[in-house]
């Protein structure tokens, strides 16, 4: 069974070990495949407004998401969110329930609606479960993500008001 | 008759007073109303790749725009600019000429698109301005933007393929 929580400090070792293999892959985020692990640890925590993961009974991390503004002031109504699963623990509806995790946050939050600004093209899985999870594709940007083995592919952007 | 040229340090106090009212108006950037001078400095200068000028015979900012990547590494290659033009420069084509101007500008720096992420829907000059650069509407955001005296307007995503 996993639990859902605000992260902690003593959790970045494990979601660093998360977090490379999916960088390192090069084919879902746009940070370099080699990022350092200071700077996946700025991007992942420390410019974002919360970060959350998800974690085994043993505390072991299997996933996590973030969420943060995704415009500034007259925009910051709109969140953004971010979510990765470790290897290990693909294929068991985690990316779902840290989506539904993520709504419920991002209400609580005051934010009105959540936008992906660059879902690859080629990441059905993902754009799969975004869309049973109410998210509209509301926009295709052509060749916007340089994939390591495909090239320029699509990138797509998902939208949901939170409210109605 | 405008030149268009790099942002020089000398440019800062007559671009702030070109800003503050554009930002004061508060229908077409997300930045607050009330954005100070080194927040505003910090925004349209000091986080971006490029800025530049649009001055006057007499180095008068009629103009300005920047220019960054839109995405890290595997998105880098598309970039994203925001233009402004001072109140008393409106209606003589000079966002036009600043568009083309950075779309020059953006293949000389390498970029392969050019993506404008939350042009207001109801900034239908802008949008008529960008669409004849061949620019597309690739995104509709509704309710993404909070406008001073309509409330949540839906905001565009447009963008442009610099090579083909």
């Amino acid at each position: 069974m996993h639990t859902i929580r605000s992260f902690r400090e003593h959790d970045w070792p494990g979601l660093w070990d998360l977090l490379r293999p999916v960088f390192a892959a090069g084919d879902t985020y746009p940070y370099s495949p080699t990022i350092s692990e200071d700077e996946a640890r700025r991007e992942w925590i420390d410019t974002k407004r919360a970060a959350y993961v998800a974690v085994d009974s043993s505390e072991r991390v299997l996933g996590s998401y973030y969420i943060k503004d995704n415009q500034p002031t007259l925009g910051a109504h709109v969140c953004n969110c971010g979510y990765a699963v470790s290897e290990a623990a693909r294929g068991q509806g985690l990316g779902t329930r840290m989506c539904e995790h993520s709504q419920a946050e991002a209400r609580r939050l005051g934010y009105r609606c959540m936008q992906y600004n660059l879902v690859v093209a080629t990441n059905t899985v993902a754009i799969k479960t975004w869309e049973n999870q109410g998210f509209a594709i509301t926009g295709t940007l052509p060749g916007a993500f340089r994939h390591p083995t495909l090239g320029y592919v699509d990138a797509l952007i998902m939208y949901k008001q939170l409210e109605t």
